[in-house]
């Protein structure tokens, strides 16, 4: 894969990164409980914070404008306590061992508290941006949540479906992924009352975007280093999901060869399985092939911002499109 | 347990009857999606109706005042939506082979697709709320959302506590059961735009109807017909879950025994294991004892409705409070 000069996160948050710094606060206040279990889980879960992608995008998409900061880190809380509640949830899915370099919340708990605890923190967040009574952002917070359980229930049902094309993974990363991402930052433009066409432009810099990241993502989880990336590697081949490199490569191979990589796709041996199939995607190219895809929609996402006068917050947007293609986490 | 003449739930529905039918149909107009797999699930969920107990009372509720129906109904349909997630996300958790007489949803396609479907449901109905621009309803079906959880999370914590008092069951089933059933009463009354007290007396009622309701439930789980009551016996007892008639007979049994209840308890012979545990709690009386506590809860319900005049309305949740005593299923 080609690799570009990294750039940190830390950078890129700069702009935000007071108001970024409580969030982690609000989070806990959200999901306060006298309930001792709730309280332990939501702890654990916290305590390895992760990259905190998404209340940064609606932070970021809220420095463009003038926003009511408070409100601004309560929204950003509540979308990293969503995405939390997601994760948790597909941790039971996958059957993962390891989040963020840590047992994960099923593993410690089992399946019975994560699904509770998910449901419970879902029930939180979405409670906290009711109260804003803001239209806008309660409809686009719900239906962020519909859509990416659409998108999620899409790729279990495309399960070992060796037959699933590109559009169709396209559509379904756009749904489980990029569309959150876009909620996000859009939430952001929202409190920041910019103009509608400056909300669009900011909403399809995060769909582009979004669709980079975890096409990145799924790149990684065949060729990353799986200490950096905090997560056991091969997790969707294990889980019997198809993403870009693999897709490209099954295209590529000869048809004989096809049922080869399906019978190993389908094996057990995690190690040996990945070794195979990265050793064929390098064979014929389709990691490069999938960065080169992710490029093309990181230009997508810059391209969306071409409108905007410079400013921190836009250099904030270019450094994550650079950060999304270099990053090793 | 003493058994008095059996009510149909068919007579107490009667006054609403007609609003009642046309739920199922609302039902899958806020689940309608393109995605074919949810389609799929919903239809096998939903094949087989439940007792429409929510939907029920949320338009029993409303009855007593003059409701905008085709509202009515799509409030009800919401709740059952609700209520029908986290029967599914419960199959997960207790790992249940039957629900209404069929598999559930997670033996037929999985934990995955069962987390995801429970939070695509419970998103949908949320926006469906949401839509009603009823701040009352709005926060009143949240707000049950986080009190279910909390209730289940409650009693997952207290899974094989041989030191379970009665007053923490107590709490526990107010959570998990009544205060939704108390809620969708309540929402009917903001419905039917009942005067504030009259709106409180119906929450009351259901609250305390929610407890008995629970008690019983609880109890035939033990000493049911496992046919009619369309799911395996001694599921509790099977996922560690300390139920009225066990806490009690825990209480009553000398300390030595307690140890040999516990030993059998948390043993897997599921079927002697329910003999031995039914053989014990008929002994000490113990079923009966949890029948005469179910017993205080309806009474308690129904001096909730005492200042109501006579009604169908009245009638009928006087039936229910019958039909919950004399229940089978």
């Amino acid at each position: 894969m080609t690799k570009t000069s990294s750039i940190s996160l830390e950078a890129v948050y700069q702009p935000v990164a007071s108001e970024l710094s409580k969030v982690e606060c609000d989070i806990y206040r959200i999901l306060s409980s006298s309930n001792e279990l709730v309280g332990k889980v939501v702890r654990y879960f916290f305590s390895s914070p992760g990259k905190l992608l998404r209340p940064a995008l609606c932070l970021l998409g809220a420095s463009f404008g003038r926003p009511d900061w408070k409100e601004a880190v309560k929204i950003a809380a509540a979308w990293e306590i969503f995405h939390s509640a997601s994760l948790i949830h597909d941790d039971i899915i996958d059957g993962s061992l390891l989040r963020r370099n840590a047992p994960t919340v099923p593993l410690k708990w089992g399946p019975q508290i994560s699904v509770l605890t998910g449901d419970y923190m879902q029930a939180r967040a979405t409670l906290e941006l009711y109260r804003t009574k803001n239209d806008q952002l309660i409809s686009l917070f719900i239906n962020a949540g519909i859509t990416v359980c659409d998108g999620e229930i899409l790729e279990v049902g495309e399960n070992n479906n060796f037959d699933l094309t590109e559009e169709e993974y396209f559509a379904i990363i756009e749904k489980k992924t990029a569309s959150l991402l876009s909620s996000c930052i859009r939430s952001g433009a929202i409190l920041g009352c910019l103009a509608e066409e400056e909300t669009a432009a900011l909403g399809n810099f995060g769909l582009h975007f979004g669709i980079a990241f975890q096409i990145i993502d799924d790149c990684l989880d065949f060729a990353g280093n799986g200490e950096r990336f905090g997560k056991v590697l091969g997790g969707d081949a294990n889980s019997g999901v198809l993403t870009l490199p693999l897709i490209r490569l099954l295209n590529l191979v000869p048809s004989k060869k096809k049922s080869e990589v399906f019978q190993i796709f389908k094996s057990h041996g995690a190690e040996e399985k990945l070794d195979y199939l990265v050793r064929l995607m390098e064979e014929y190219g389709t990691l490069d092939y999938a960065f080169e895809k992710a490029k093309e929609y990181t230009d997508r996402a810059r391209l969306e911002l071409s409108t905007f006068p410079d400013s921190p917050s836009k250099q904030s947007l270019l450094g994550l499109l650079d950060f999304v293609l270099t990053r090793k986490r």
